[in-house]
């Protein structure tokens, strides 16, 4: 093997953090995943090989990336609403009929939303008011406990981007890093079965990376290169959440190269006049 | 931190293999990947310290996933075309006119195609003749050397699931190992910026997983929890991969739970009538 290219290769490391516990409404995620993550002092202490628990010792470092599931952001944040307090419109009881839905859910839907973007039976394709086009509003009823009595639904962060920005600045200040956050949401794509990770708030990284402009290996200037990067990062973190029982809604990615300029989740909102598919 | 749950907890750790040299028409990628794999023996007497290369001394594993770029099976298989050989219809001279492209790279995108799906200037989104709906049918003059004279176009592989296969099959025979092996592309998305790795082909693994019916962390049963499994392998092995210079074309990854059932990349295609968005 020659040693013209860097070495070690490039790498990336997953890891889910453990033992993340049932988040309520009011709780602090930054410390309830710095309490997660051992020091290396309390690793050795309690016996632990190095390599073993985080993989590496330290719990943080400098260019990790904090992948947070949607869902406990959403619960940290106190995000329900009970069904039976939805009053319901003509507007949402006539959808409902038409897609055969619970229209309480129609409704929160709908309040959620900007518009409605496909409506056929069992599917309600809408843009959100945050922009991002996606079923149902981002309104999920699985893996979602009752908050006091009756059905409830939890609804997308208020603002996923200040949500990710307030997690880092708390991570950060307490851990000493430069780290980056990314709340992960599943969304399905029309075109190929199955959900992906995507990123609905990116903060202290880049959404997007934009290699137009560069040349390619030949010398010829690279065409279509924005990446979408941190929707990449948000589908390599979902490998390890699952998405039943596992719980495991917290994922460090370390050794990803540091962006070249800082973007929130809106950077990779397609603009509606650049869109053919609405 | 209690010991309820299985430790260490879920990692993933993905590598790009170091050096891999610009590939040909006719090349082994097998052989090409396997040579650059250190042996642990190789590796320690070369005086590489344990996890130095590639990570775990030993250059490939049971359950292992190799990802390769399309653009290397593509070259691998000969896949180019001349422009200056291609005929041009007067359905393509007209439909580059209207979308402004080179009415011969026009030709071969309609030649991959099934049918066209949007059209406008500078973009052409089709659906392949293996069913994807992409830009350009896959075809792509980025970092493709011309083929002795003349500028050249590179198509997708022929069938990349039995790219797939015959690489699964050579790299298991070889190594002794059971691999999975997805070939990756970038495709664009609607409503969202940025390409994302997705897989175009799968042998040897699952292309989705299906959870429907088994039950979230309450009891509720999971709605729609069809994941996009090898499309977010595919994202994931991206990240390393770059898109210029970089010359990454294949990642390991390793550390994925084995799949519940193997599928082919056509287990990713929706059935058009169950796509509201053609």
């Amino acid at each position: 093997m020659d040693s013209g290219e860097a070495w070690p290769p490039q790498q990336l490391n997953l890891t889910a953090v453990p033992q993340f516990p049932l988040v309520c409404a009011g709780d602090d995620l930054a410390q309830l995943l710095l309490s997660r993550l051992p020091a290396p002092d309390a690793a050795a202490g309690a016996g632990l090989a190095a390599g073993a628990g985080l993989g590496d010792g330290a719990g943080l470092r400098d260019g990790d990336v904090l992948v947070f599931a949607q869902k406990i952001v959403s619960k940290a944040e106190g995000r329900w609403v009970r069904l039976a307090d939805v009053a319901v419109s003509q507007r949402a009881q006539a959808l409902a009929a038409q897609v055969g839905k619970d229209p309480r859910l129609v409704q929160l839907i709908l309040s959620e939303s900007r518009r409605i973007v496909r409506a056929a039976r069992d599917v309600l394709i809408v843009e959100h008011r945050l922009g991002f086009v996606l079923a149902n509003a981002g309104i999920d009823q699985s893996n979602v406990a009752p908050a006091g009595e009756g059905e409830c639904a939890l609804l997308l962060p208020l603002d996923p981007d200040a949500s990710a920005e307030r997690l880092r600045a708390a991570l950060a200040e307490r851990s000493g890093c430069r780290l980056g956050v990314i709340i992960a949401d599943s969304f399905g794509r029309p075109w190929r079965v199955g959900t992906v990770g995507v990123a609905i708030g990116v903060a202290g990284w880049a959404a997007v990376t934009d290699l137009r402009g560069q040349p390619d290996l030949f010398g010829r200037t690279l065409r279509a290169t924005v990446v979408g990067h941190a929707d990449e990062i948000a589908a390599a973190a979902s490998l390890l959440m699952g998405q039943a029982a596992e719980g495991r809604p917290v994922v460090r990615v370390r050794g990803l190269a540091a962006p070249q300029a800082m973007s929130d989740s809106r950077a990779l909102l397609r603009a509606p006049g650049q869109d053919l598919f609405r």
